[in-house]
């Protein structure tokens, strides 16, 4: 906490539920997700009537669930996901611009106040947060595609290559796909095992791929393995000009 | 050519196989290796007897195959790989420094004569590279694990999530994990054609890894898991900081 208020991340910490909470409007729990448990409890016990609660666990479905059952009947809680972060942890990484122009999923239960959902989405609005609104499954199924897929295979690739001893050779292009496997293990196993049915999907989806490009080297088929390598640039250039212009340009 | 003048990475250039090469003691070869038994054919007419011809392909036993097949008996081929670059292709994105403490594998046949050897190795050595000898095999089984099985995998995750519509939730840990993918689409090609035995090898050990992942999820068995995390983690962690050592203390 000392560190946290001096490098201007936090006014001021404290470690009582009681005092931390007891006059929120709003609770932002960024604890990993194993911890929500413990967490949603002890705030049901202080928190007053009226108060929104948010997160910004990287799964929702688990987390919806927890607060439906952990959370008492006047507390309103609406799911957060900012799409923001790196490898590193601890409050010396801190970066005031970590959310500029980035997107915020929000995630409402079904039976949320409408109110509610403004409010957190006005929060990151005003961190500067493009906010976009989706049920638990649709984002559970997005980010096991998009971000849990990835993380399972960087950490499968350096299992690969440090298995057939070729870690001596790799460079910057595998530094870069395996970057994020350096994330905080403890926290990514929480994600991982609170999204496992769509990453399960997605694994499959991966290997099923994996499998026909493995048919086609095997067949010596050079025309579908320069479609495929044609189509993934395109797409991941389209990609990175429509995320390039969505932070430099929008407000 | 007149843009590489401009910029100062040539001195002067030719489009002529003869007036480039009928008095060189070295060459290098920096074609698409779809390309390199045309170029092997011309060298072959005009290079002086005890001339050196080197290259930069990223897989080496097609390589030293042509060579040994298309260029004259007194020319020394010593295949080359040069372990940096980028996904930008030209003149434009040279960098005086993309050489510097980086590693180049040199890979001689087994009949070379030692001078040659001796003679390449010296000339990337004063570029700052540092030089590792070994076999054509060796080359490509790891090059297949380090370098082109992410690249295949950078592709079909874009594949995956175009296929599932996360590309809108997409952040920046999807966008470092598929870099790879927005490399040249033509060159990646041919590389991953000319090594494509040793890659399907490297594909299989990845849908092994992938599918004791799945089985993981499936039965919900966290143990493995949590220690599949912290293992490539660790080992990602000591291979970034040694890579860093050797880039920045090495001479």
């Amino acid at each position: 906490m000392a560190r946290a208020v001096r490098v201007g991340a936090i006014d001021r910490g404290t470690l009582s539920y009681r005092s931390g909470v007891r006059r929120a409007d709003l609770v932002v729990v960024c604890t990993p997700i194993g911890r929500f448990e413990t967490v949603f409890r002890q705030l049901g016990k202080y928190l007053p009537p009226g108060a929104v609660v948010t997160d910004v666990g990287s799964t929702k479905r688990r987390v919806l669930a927890m607060a439906a059952e952990l959370l008492p009947a006047g507390v309103h809680f609406v799911g957060s996901h900012p799409m923001a972060g790196s490898e590193n942890a601890g409050v010396e990484f801190a970066r005031a611009d970590l959310f500029q122009r980035a997107q915020c999923l929000v995630v409402p239960s079904e039976r949320v106040d409408p109110q509610a959902v403004r409010l957190v989405e006005a929060f990151w609005q005003r961190l500067e947060m493009r906010t976009t609104r989706m049920s638990a499954d649709q984002h559970d199924r997005l980010v096991a595609q998009a971000s849990h897929l990835p993380h399972v295979v960087a950490s499968a690739l350096i299992e690969v290559a440090v298995g057939g001893g070729s870690l001596d050779v790799a460079a910057t292009g595998f530094g870069d796909t395996t970057r994020i496997a350096s994330g905080n293990p403890d926290m990514w196993l929480d994600i991982l095992m609170s999204n496992r049915q769509c990453l399960a999907e997605s694994v499959d989806e991966l290997i099923d791929r994996l499998q026909a490009i493995r048919k086609w080297l095997d067949e010596d088929q050079a025309g579908p393995i320069a479609r495929f390598l044609k189509r993934s640039k395109q797409t991941r250039d389209a990609w990175i000009r429509r995320r390039y212009e969505e932070r430099e340009i929008e407000p």
